[in-house]
């Protein structure tokens, strides 16, 4: 059996971080990116985490279709609101940035938004701050409407968090499609069918087998069904619905590109910047009610629904966020486990970038 | 075959506002609650319109568990936020004045948010001043969480609408479920079996004809899966932390009542007022962008939504709200269809409130 290697979070923030400022991310901003995606690790997300780190990021700054010099431009801003332009900057730096807005004008007004365009990427500022967040990015087309077979809309999550009085806030951080390539992709790996429901062909067709789907993204022959699966029997337009909106709020409150044209290519056939947009959505606690009773309320919902009666041989019933906090004690112990494909991507990062860094496979 | 008669939504409306009036709602809101009823009559939602006018609003109030005076007030209040206490008034009422505030907030300061308790309704005000607004609602428990059985959660809807270039509003009004009770009543009235995934039951089973689940419902030993069905396979542990959102939103803000304590009975068996309660979020689209730029780019993602391709042997692809606007564009010409069953509910009321009103159907 293949041994499984771990590095400690702070080494691979590390590393990550000196990286980033080889390929010409300024200091601080390198910092940033490198917490944000060591975020997932520590909670258990790989496929947001360093496995992502050459493939998506070193490689578009190479390839020219995003630039490691973040250029936060406020275009238009109120009390609460704020849009902004990211220039195809690091989509870390401005989620982080805009995020902060966001709270900062909560923590003045009660309530902040901030929209962005021309990002590539988005992450969640879990909501240390007693902030109730709601947000959402556009991506590049992938889920059919609603008795449609075209892939139109991005798996589009609608993310939302608030605070409790337990050890992890609660965040659903969640795409509108049932599933996504990322888990398509390990179907594919260990060869397993996929559930009727989660891929459509262009027929309206459910397709099973995770090579054909890859294919037919790549062709698009199939696209992903939404959240409430194919037709409307199981609910699939409401999920198609979610991701309207996030298509919408992400784009046309900053007069974004949406739909087809996200797929990140020029007429000629060469890639270009994806031009995301984004929205961040700080809610004030306090200006409703003291965040300590807002937090005992929110932990005896989480308790109770999770002390509910359980079905046959299921031992326990979850909410959004306790996984990713039980995935983050666990690691907190073992470090993350890299796998070969990781390691490679990263070692080849190093090599690539110079980076003075000794991964601990190679002891 | 059964005569279809139908009552215009004038008559109706006045109908309704007359019979609130004789009840001892206020007369100006009466007029509120008519128009709020009608909106769904007008656009087709028939669990919501008329025919509820007597078995929930009349029938309550009979019985003491709703108050037909309504006392909003204000609990707390900053420059975007609002708690307000409904008192178990109407909820009408409630709703309109509710998202009144969160509008005139957004307007001076581009967001607003208003959280209410003790209310027994709720309902959405299309956004008709360039207005995004989300909105939900708790509601007595009926949903499972992922992995369990028990009827733990409301229907909780989470809305969310705003407007375009098009001739009527994006509005995603749904439940966080996949079906409801309503749908599966109909189902139940022409012996239809439902869709498994609708419906578990206390072993965890799905349960697929609707007498059996209409009775779980009530003893307690079937519940609603989540928006994604039983378990995880198809996105269950998404509808179900989208209904937590909507639970901890509504309740939390206001210390108000949530989960079991939601069903409307007293510990002697007696009914209750629900207490459920309720939040309206306004973002003034103008401080964004010109709303203009905003509804163009709307308009123009939900054109190129319905245009994409079809599955086989499906015509059109809708987009939220399109199917509400078809039914009232409809029913603008032949009026409200009425039922046997809603014609009886009418006359009643008519007859016990003493008022002076003659419908169609005793012409």
């Amino acid at each position: 059996m293949e041994k499984t290697y771990y590095e400690s979070f702070e080494r691979m923030e590390q590393f990550m971080a000196q990286a980033f400022a080889a390929i010409g991310v300024p200091e601080e901003d390198a910092k940033i990116c490198a917490a944000v995606l060591i975020e997932s690790d520590k909670r258990g997300i790989d496929s947001h985490g360093v496995g992502r780190f050459k493939p998506i990021y070193i490689d578009r700054i190479n390839e020219g279709i995003q630039n490691p010099v973040t250029q936060f431009e406020v275009v238009r801003e109120t009390k609460t609101t704020a849009v902004v332009d990211g220039h195809d900057g690091m989509g870390h730096v401005i989620g982080v940035k805009s995020m902060r807005m966001a709270i900062d004008k909560a923590k003045e007004y009660g309530m902040g938004m901030v929209v962005v365009r021309n990002s590539t990427h988005y992450s969640l500022m879990a909501a240390k701050e007693d902030m109730i967040s709601i947000t959402g990015t556009n991506a590049r087309p992938s889920i059919a409407p609603t008795f449609g077979v075209e892939n139109m809309l991005g798996t589009n999550p609608l993310t939302i968090g608030f605070p409790s009085d337990e050890a992890f806030p609660f965040v659903l951080d969640c795409a509108t499609s049932i599933s996504q390539r990322g888990k398509i992709e390990h179907y594919a790996r260990i060869q397993k069918q996929m559930p009727e429901g989660w891929v459509i062909n262009h027929n309206g067709a459910p397709v099973t087998d995770p090579e054909t789907a890859l294919k037919g993204f790549n062709n698009g022959s199939c696209a992903l069904a939404p959240l409430g699966g194919i037709g409307e029997e199981l609910g699939g337009y409401k999920g198609y619905g979610y991701a309207t909106v996030v298509e919408v709020l992400s784009a046309a409150l900053q007069a974004g590109t949406f739909l087809k044209a996200l797929n990140g290519i020029n007429p000629d056939g060469s890639k270009r910047p994806y031009h995301l947009g984004h929205f961040f959505i700080a809610i004030d606690i306090n200006a409703f009610i003291p965040a300590g009773e807002f937090k005992k309320t929110a932990g005896d919902i989480l308790r109770q629904l999770r002390a509910s009666a359980k079905a046959q041989g299921e031992e326990r019933i979850y909410t959004a966020g306790e996984k990713e906090y039980l995935a983050f004690l666990e690691r907190s112990k073992t470090g993350i486990p890299m796998n070969a494909q990781v390691r490679k991507s990263l070692t080849d990062a190093r090599d690539q970038l110079k980076v003075d860094f000794r991964f601990v496979w190679e002891d």
